[in-house]
């Protein structure tokens, strides 16, 4: 079969600017025109006929994508009181852009020196101690992935109809990066621990002085005391200088702007793990310090207000994580539950992290509903919505995995259901 | 032995703001004052007295972050012609946040229309195709983290004199992020493939129409047509809205805002791969489509221009990264390579990607020469400086992978050497 350009006038027929150059294209076009699919251009476009934009100290994404944002909702009386969303319908891979990760602030972010910023450790310790952040890049550090998701991420899955919004307003108190800091069991272990320290009390230094406690395995596990977020340094609204990291855990316990860490005996019984971050149940009692973020998933895309233009191959793109470790297995099922299909899942395959996974689904044009089912490495397998509610009840708001059900319509049209 | 502030005390006298709260703060310092080792504040800073910042559609560096930029050389009299560095040695971890991502343009970046945007596939294929962004976003897509690395990075290595920059600034043509997009193999194998077509010659739509020649076995093997980066879509300066990614292959390849790839049975001999991306020997001879970016280590903390506050412990942090595959091992030596020690590898090491090592140094105050080797999968081991200058002369210019020197003087100060 005879090429449809021969390769050998490319090099004096392709110089790498000037008018030659639009002369080829369009002849070149010309020929190999009648087979191409899409549409066919007589001139370059305008952004091949003048020199682009300068270099720059710090990219910014293309104005294209300015419907990429955080969904704000926040309190109009106290705009520093409330939360954004990862749109993580729009996103793809494990990482969260910096500008991007999850929002959730009680009383604003606080624009912090970091000169001045210090951490003090004190209580239960053999030597309180004061640490700048110069101190404490003095300490090896590592760096790890590994998601933070909201304890209330989700919560409208409690509701008694299926919230009809995009999957990051409904999920997307979830976000993934790569975290870098000082292991806080170097730092408790340099302050000297007493025996009947048990609690860890950790307070951020915003205006809000929000707190929390956490048992003093995690802190010698595997907590890190952040200083980089995707290869820089901590954003603002992430805790800029200091955030403690608890990785699978809650993201209110990941503490931003961390300033003090007092070793107790007992926890603090602070607000937020008191009157919120507990979930009532159906016998009345309360789950309290409930940590860990069990494994879940969802299909990204398509997903709910999403349109599939017809029948055909269509990817399925989604994210599983679990508190626990990794992720091992992520079905799939297009029937609503009744046959399971297992998806590939995107090394690396990462524990306490995002992970993305995929399978292509040939669409027949009939109505649909796509699930998806998360297994982790303890064996925890997702559960469905009618079990989650048989098990907590209504009235937890906290900590809602169940799996998510988007149903295709023959409209190609996506929405959220229970099913 | 008595805990300095008793924990039960804890709950009423930390209400969650208020002037309470800074009686507390206060009092509780007073107590544990006398053992801190750093500064105590009688009051609290002024970020903790008044709400912060409200939430935000899309986040940016702490104002206190704004020297961490790419360093910028470009022509004066052609901005868009030119490079931009990123500060490796301001950054920890693998992942390059985007907008420090480095940069190499030839002809500025184009503002392009991603509803106009199309690739073009042609040449000696069976059916020459034009696909739109979102045609692209039909097929199933893969993620993987790797870098992209100038073909020119630290070719200062070739000066006669160590040159006296930040490490960014020799090395910083080096970035790592997780790019997403679909299989080049797929849509060649959309377009079917003649049998003669041995190369694809992929075209920017730049105002510089930048292209190369690509051998149709890395077409096909792992290949990417990107549309994501680091979870968003790619950033204006790095292809926007689609870039070629040619894992562990030298940057000039990975061509950005792709509009046209045509099969041929021959390459292009373009200017970027005969006048320039191109090494000189001293045979006489020139290497060309020498595409592959062979291992590379430096340490970047400490490094040249830092200074270390006096002897004792000191972190040491790197990055290593290989062209060929994984990296098996990093070696750090603190006596100008007599003795060498392994460092740890943060996980996860993939393979064409950056790798973090890490090894804790005590410095005793006397004059050291630091240095870093990687060894990758395939067994190769970087080289010291006159081993690559012995087999490559001075004139290559490219490729330059030997061995980093920093020297520590007496007085901490950090310098390059070659050593």
């Amino acid at each position: 079969m005879k090429p449809f350009i021969e390769p050998e006038t490319l090099p004096s027929a392709i110089p790498s600017s000037g008018p030659d150059r639009r002369r080829f294209l369009k002849a070149g076009l010309a020929v190999t025109g009648a087979a191409l699919t899409g549409g066919v251009r007589a001139a370059p476009p305008p952004w091949m006929t003048r020199p682009g934009a300068p270099l720059s100290n710090y990219g910014q994404p293309s104005p294209h994508e300015r419907a990429v944002i955080r969904w704000v909702a926040a309190n109009p009386d106290a705009p520093g009181n409330g939360i954004s969303w990862t749109p993580l319908e729009r996103l793809e891979g494990i990482i969260t852009p910096s500008g991007l990760h999850f929002e959730r602030h009680h009383n604003g972010v606080p624009q912090i020196d970091p000169a001045v910023h210090r951490l003090v450790v004190h209580g239960l310790v053999v030597k309180s101690s004061s640490f700048g952040i110069d101190d404490l890049l003095r300490y090896p550090q590592t760096s790890r992935q590994c998601f933070v998701e909201c304890g209330g991420n989700g919560n409208a899955g409690w509701h008694l109809e299926p919230m009809q919004a995009p999957a990051g307003n409904v999920h997307g108190l979830a976000s993934c990066s790569e975290w870098t800091g000082v292991p806080l069991a170097t730092v408790l272990e340099e302050c000297g621990l007493q025996p009947n320290a048990k609690w860890l009390i950790a307070e951020g230094a915003d205006a809000a002085a929000m707190n929390v406690s956490i048992p003093l395995e995690k802190a010698l596990d595997d907590a890190l005391l952040a200083l980089y977020q995707n290869g820089e340094r901590l954003r603002p609204e992430n805790g800029y200088p200091l955030r403690l990291i608890l990785p699978g855990w809650e993201g209110v316990t990941n503490v931003k702007w961390l300033h003090r860490l007092q070793l107790a005996e007992q926890p603090a019984m602070a607000r937020n793990e008191t009157a919120k971050y507990t979930e009532l149940l159906p016998s009345g009692q309360a789950r309290q310090f409930s940590f860990v973020m069990e494994a879940k998933s969802l299909i990204t895309r398509p997903s709910a207000g999403q349109s599939l233009p017809g029948p055909g191959l269509h990817p399925i793109s989604g994210l599983a994580w679990s508190g626990r470790g990794a992720i091992r297995r992520v079905e799939v099922s297009a029937d609503g539950g009744k046959t399971w299909q297992d998806a590939a899942l995107d090394p690396p395959v990462l524990p306490k992290c995002f992970t993305r996974f995929r399978l292509p689904w040939r669409w027949d044009g009939s109505p649909a509903v796509l699930k998806s089912r998360a297994t982790d490495e303890t064996g925890y397998v997702q559960p469905e919505r009618q079990t989650l509610i048989a098990e907590r009840g209504r009235h937890g708001y906290f900590h809602y995995n169940a799996i998510v059900s988007w149903a295709v319509a023959a409209d190609g049209s996506v929405s959220h259901v229970y099913a």
